[in-house]
């Protein structure tokens, strides 16, 4: 390679260090020019067939943001990808990255438009590709109690085929559980179209460093995941399910922090706040009355009924010493839906509420050390009340984890972002996150460095550019690249 | 920087690509000339005081390898250090690697000496940096369940402090437990010196990449732990024990997934062969006597005595109908740390058994899908028994993971070699893994490429580039750097 073309084609770093500074970061070199896109197309079909490569405007516009997530939206001033690509296999994702990666065309993932923080928002235009037809269980290892699955499966889906094998992906809301903790391994595509599996399928392994992890929760901007491998467990034989107001969330969580050391193991405990409560009443979606106050939700699990009716009982015992207004439990199937069925529905009875249909609805989260969630609840209440816009909150108090919802008319947006912002900000002075769980995406990218400092995003920024080093990509998401 | 310079300076790639192979890999120029070193001992002496850095050849040897591991060690042949550094603070550790950074010179990290894949072995000499007296509880948030500690605190020293608290560390050899797993956040210092702490104390976070599962397992390639905040969970308050015996392996094996696929929460289980349990026997370090059968050994944990009484007497029952021997279990303290003793003292016991005081230990683990574990065993014993060797057998069955220790005087290194090899490829060719917890350090690098192909291996490959561009943390372990 002569020199010349070297250093022209190979952005790199003025000076050596361990972490990558924005500063230091060269200027990001896309092409977008009309003859390289057609070019590109050309190929795409090629790799994909023509019926696989879209340039609809209507499918432009359904993959380029929504109404139900905290980037601001409307389907007329949309940011638009020039094309969107549907592979069916690892190998032509491979294939398309090769053409991108050569052609310096950023590429945005796409797989259920479900990401609220801006994950898909094709901002800086180029490649869509989506993962809808790779949705396909690949192979299931009942034994193992693994299954390998495509990005674009989903998640009741895959539950609904396992429960005829007595098996389920058991991502719940329980203390601990996290989607991250539950993939073994992952087969991704990095950006010059390099394939790699992340490990074996043994449950656990020290060989070399932890790649899973690395992919895990990058938003697409490291690699693309064309599958995952999953732990699955036993679906528990028993379940028993127990709800329970408070006159305040403090007190709800305080009956938790008990529940907690009393060594009692829960499968699930969640907080729903009054006006959650209330939301779930007026708009009918289940068919028992609730009492408008915070509400603990929990969840037992065990081998036979015995021993989750026992639980049960030892957690109504302690919620009773804590100040509950009333205790409900039931371990029968259709009682235990039904009381479930609240928690269940928090999402849909707020959007129920909405005064208008062209109302927004912001819904973030953050996540504090356990003994802090009382007073970030308080705080954001406090602050939602006085904004005067209607909010919820629906938390994972097990894992100091809460969301807010909060419905606005366009026109007031800046007073959800205040709302968002002070939450944020709250959360990380508490040494908290910015997100438990949604992610960064575009929306919360500036948060990174106020949580985490400089030097640990300046790290990030050397493992971007060490797997992406044209930063094509999902380009400037979760991690700075460009100024601002 | 002028053009020339900044050539010589900067070990860069040739071409442009996600992952980086070894050929692609620049040559390590490391600095080991008398006068760098002398020079580095003086800015040493400045930063720790002289009486933190020592030149002392004992002190050398001692932190030049051990008895205890795979990696062939003797005191005459050791390669050693040129020096060692004992800093106290995290502020000290990015000083000095300030230093060897300038410098260019190969750092070692040393904690407890334990590791057993040759992950202390100064093998490319220069500096080694000892964290012995890093070993404080800097932070114990009782109701936040987590502890900000040092990397030199040793591990029941720590459950020591805790149990005040009626707190504990809980990584044992429960189905599904790990260090990584329990692990918040870390403090780490890079190559050059640059301190990030990779999250904050939220027990949840997808605030950017995870850096924590970055450097976690990667053995001191990527960066130097200096702070580690734990996860810790609730003591139990009830505790049951039951060893059972069985006519074959295989048999204990399927015992153990009827168990977990009747949904029976187990908070650890455990096999031992009939070598380990006669050798326990012959060692005399319980009290009991044991049959010499295939053994599990089970624990159960619960908020009260009836809870795990009655798993216990579940598992018993399952058991039985696998064919078990004998089945016991305890749930008074006393008598189930009496029938725990044998699982604890199963290293020790197989120690003793050494027919010379200069026989050698050969420790290893390999880890397959869970439906693999009795095939593997099967294979493992059947090689022993055939080579001549001691050899038992400890397996964390509800892992797929096991340890074999094997006996040998050093003229038969090759014989556990060849025992090791085949046992590793075969764990490979199961879909699983050369390791389950020990780690690659020295030993193990060569079975990654086989495991994860090249081209997972090169993508690690550039991580440990963009963390450590001119490769002085422990270099050339875990990851090949240079041509073999």
């Amino acid at each position: 390679m002569a020199g010349a073309l070297s250093v022209s084609t190979q952005p790199t770093k003025t000076h050596l260090s361990s972490t990558q500074a924005l500063v230091d970061t060269p200027e990001i070199q896309h092409d977008l020019s009309t003859s390289n896109i057609q070019g590109a197309c050309k190929e795409f079909a090629a790799i994909l067939g023509p019926e696989n490569v879209s340039t609809e405007r209507t499918d432009l516009i359904t993959h380029s943001g929504s109404d139900y997530q905290s980037y601001a939206w409307t389907e007329e001033s949309a940011i638009l990808s020039q094309v969107i690509l549907y592979p069916e296999t690892t190998k032509q994702v491979s294939e398309l990255m090769k053409v991108c990666f050569r052609r310096r065309l950023p590429v945005t993932p796409y797989s259920g438009g479900t990401s609220i923080e801006g994950q898909y928002i094709p901002h800086l235009q180029g490649v869509c590709i989506d993962f809808g037809r790779m949705n396909n269980i690949v192979e299931l290892n009942k034994y193992d109690l693994d299954c390998v699955v495509q990005p674009g499966i989903g998640w009741m889906d895959l539950n609904d085929e396992l429960a005829a094998h007595g098996l389920f992906f058991p991502p719940d809301p329980g203390p601990g559980a996290m989607i991250g903790g539950m993939v073994l391994s992952l087969t991704v595509v990095l950006a010059d179209g390099t394939i790699i599996k992340t490990r074996q399928r043994a449950r656990k392994s020290s060989a070399g460093y932890d790649l899973t992890r690395t992919f895990v929760g990058s938003e697409g901007t490291l690699g693309l995941v064309t599958e995952a491998t999953l732990k699955l467990a036993v679906k528990p034989p028993c379940e028993a399910v127990a709800v329970c107001t408070f006159p305040t969330l403090r007190d709800a969580a305080l009956a938790v922090r008990e529940v907690l050391s009393n060594g009692i193991p829960v499968a699930a405990v969640e907080i729903l706040d009054e006006v959650q409560m209330k939301s779930i009443n007026d708009s009918a979606l289940t068919r028992l009355k609730w009492k408008e106050e915070p509400t603990l939700f929990f969840k037992f699990t065990g081998s036979d009924d015995l021993m989750v009716d026992h639980l049960a009982k030892q957690v109504g015992n302690i919620t009773k010493q804590n100040r509950s207004t009333a205790y409900t439990s039931a371990s029968d199937e259709t009682e235990r839906n039904e009381l479930w069925s609240a928690r269940k529905n928090a999402l849909w009875s707020m959007l129920a509420m909405r005064k208008s249909p062209t109302d927004k609805v912001w819904t973030t989260d953050v996540a504090v050390p356990l003994s802090r969630l009382p007073d970030i609840i308080e705080f954001a209440k406090a602050d939602i009340e006085k904004s005067g816009l209607l909010g919820s909150i629906v938390g994972h108090v097990g894992d100091g984890n809460f969301h807010t919802l909060l419905l606005f008319p366009e026109e007031k947006r800046h007073i959800a972002e205040g709302i968002v912002r002070r939450m944020i900000d709250k959360a990380i002075e508490m040494k908290g996150t910015a997100t438990g769980e949604h992610g960064v995406g575009l929306v919360k990218k500036d948060y990174l460095e106020k949580e985490l400092g400089k030097e640990a995003v300046d790290a990030m920024r050397s493992m971007k550019n060490a797997f992406d080093p044209l930063c094509i990509l999902n380009c400037d998401k979760v991690i700075r690249m460009k100024a601002a």
